[in-house]
């Protein structure tokens, strides 16, 4: 591979809250920057807002062109005019994480004590809840004070559960997808591999990469090859390339070769880590690996989860996939249990399909229908204008 | 992690075959070295030998103290006396594979080219096939005509399912175990992760590491993390685990540290890595791994497992786990099919345990009545004293 180059610079829109921002971890930033993107028009009475939460390696370019990758927006199926959040209609928010690399404050941000130094490694351990309450302020700026809804797939639906959690009143409808209320051990033991493989790199230069315009590619490659893995089944896996050689050689020696692109999901797999240290920052991956790892949200109400929504008036819906093994069904039929024990208006639907934990990002009819009946049911609920 | 030393030199017993020993490759080594252990006596009919084929990170040290991690055998709980596979009745053998790091060829070895130098990455690909054969050396050598089982685990059961394939007049019982008659896509993805993490270690040095005395550890503990977790059950590193934290610090601040050991199950993982590379060799991790990947016993009979076993004679017994999900069940009855198909002569238990790939190695007192009394039933219609 050759040396990648670090993550580009890029202006993104983004607003900056000079009040200092305390995190869960005793630390007070002194200053918040939030990086978003909007998609449609807020009504007079700010009643239409959307707040989409994006997953571990996602940003804000929801249903737009990224200006990093040049790729089209990561959830255009699901949000835009005519799709099931219908920017026609809501007016659609989506920021980029506390402790990301797409121009909100984390690891690659100036320190602000005046040395131009970035934060690196010493930026502090964020959380869940961090995040949620970044958003938070950002939604206040804009005059909200109430969410028409707050969805989001994967570490964005853990986002959606701490919204429901937190700010009960300012959410009408919540949508957790393909989710869990606490990272298991299996998902922690995938993280700590990634984190590993990134600390072994040669370029790791303890997370001060950046000194000396290397990045640790070949490291954060491999974490993100090892957590793709755990986005796709095994089923999905065979059906798209089994065990298929590509560039197969001329004779059997070559066949053999140890180090060539042998089998496809290889050289697929390989694609993947390539492109992705093209698109995000390794000590980002750590921040975000790591609030992931902490979440627990029954932990902060007694040990219950039914305790994080007692006595709520918002409306959810949850959504996972059969074959997702990542964040499997039983980890959101226990938030489903959960919502019944406190008394909450909940619909769960598991949805039949072979493509794993990524499903919820690709072409899943059944899914975005129920997502727009869902969504249609609670405007009229809401009395939002049909 | 301190940088480890690389492996210890140790005679191992071994003999070595003078005679050229040609590959599935096409390149012939021009010798070939087993090394191997032997427990128990062969009795004078020769009709008492039980082969043990060992797994991917395995060894000759079946049955006694390894005198590299100073452990007892691997598989005490099977094999010795009194034991499942008792070595006061049966004559046992197990020899490190070919491509192996414990004495038999493989990259560590010198090349034979009068150079002085060590294959290294110039070791030839080596099939599953390729192991048999040099175990089947060993065993002629032995002066041993037909074995009376020969049984192993994971890469072990791909041995034993291509001995009997192979050798047919050769294997009374074949008792293949948590095994598949291919790899997977999934399986393949996962090791493809480990090599590139081998691969991104600073010391890798092309393969030319032992050149400077150094490892590339940090490399391959990533590699064996990322395979540890496949070995185990999402149930059982919740069981383990769960989300306890140790180490645990005294202020908030400490607690949310991001080096930190922080969760068990991430202390156990460094712990299993780091342990690894002290009784483990890079490119024989590399040989071997690929060794596995190539495994795809129907595709050398027309596409048709059943084709490897027609006219068998040999009685088979399939075991399985039932939380194992790197060689699950399904793969373990499509064998069992397949040896149905060939009229062959099978017995298939599938276990119950939440201890996932592993449990073969581990006290499921079943699984091991199960192989007492298969091997107890077979010994009888061989005719063997009892």
């Amino acid at each position: 591979m050759d040396q990648p180059l670090p993550l580009a610079e890029i202006a993104h829109s983004h607003l900056t809250f000079v009040e200092g921002f305390a995190l869960d971890c005793g630390v007070t930033l002194p200053a918040l920057t939030v990086a978003f993107r909007t998609y449609g028009t807020l009504n007079s009475e700010r009643s239409n807002a959307v707040l989409v939460c994006h997953a571990l390696t996602g940003d804000q370019y929801v249903a737009e062109i990224s200006p990093v990758t040049g790729k089209g927006g990561w959830w255009d199926l699901v949000i835009g005019p005519g799709r099931p959040i219908d920017t026609d209609r809501f007016f659609v928010i989506c920021a980029n994480v506390l402790g990301g690399c797409m121009g909100s404050t984390g690891a690659r941000s100036p320190k602000d004590d005046g040395s131009g130094d970035r934060w690196g490694t010493d930026f502090p351990p964020v959380t869940i809840r961090d995040m949620v309450r970044a958003q938070k302020r950002l939604i206040d700026h804009l005059g909200i004070t109430r969410l028409f809804a707050v969805l989001g797939g994967s570490m964005g639906g853990m986002q959606v559960l701490q919204w429901a959690a937190s700010y009960p009143e300012c959410v009408f409808a919540a949508l957790p997808i393909a989710t869990a209320a606490y990272h298991s051990a299996q998902n922690i033991a995938f993280h700590e591999v990634g984190r590993q493989a990134i600390f072994a790199d040669p370029h790791w230069n303890n997370g001060q990469y950046w000194r000396d315009g290397l990045i640790p590619a070949r490291g954060l490659a491999v974490a993100r090859m090892c957590a793709h893995i755990t986005y796709l089944s095994e089923e999905a896996l065979t059906r798209k390339f089994g065990r298929r050689l590509q560039n197969a050689p001329k004779d059997a020696g070559e066949v053999m070769s140890l180090f060539g692109e042998m089998f496809e999901v290889e050289s697929y797999l390989r694609h993947q880590g390539s492109t992705f240290v093209q698109r995000f920052d390794a000590n980002a991956y750590l921040t975000i690996t790591r609030a992931c790892d902490f979440f627990d949200l029954a932990a902060d109400y007694d040990g219950d989860l039914a305790n994080a929504f007692r006595g709520t008036r918002t409306r959810f819906l949850l959504a996972s996939f059969s074959s997702d093994w990542l964040y499997p069904t039983a980890a959101s039929r226990s938030i489903a249990r959960a919502l019944n024990r406190a008394g909450a208006n909940v619909s769960f639907v598991e949805f039949p399909t072979d493509k794993g934990h990524d499903a919820f990002l690709l072409d899943e009819p059944d899914f975005h229908r129920t997502l727009a009946g869902f969504v249609r049911g609670c405007a009229m609920h809401a009395g939002l204008p049909g």
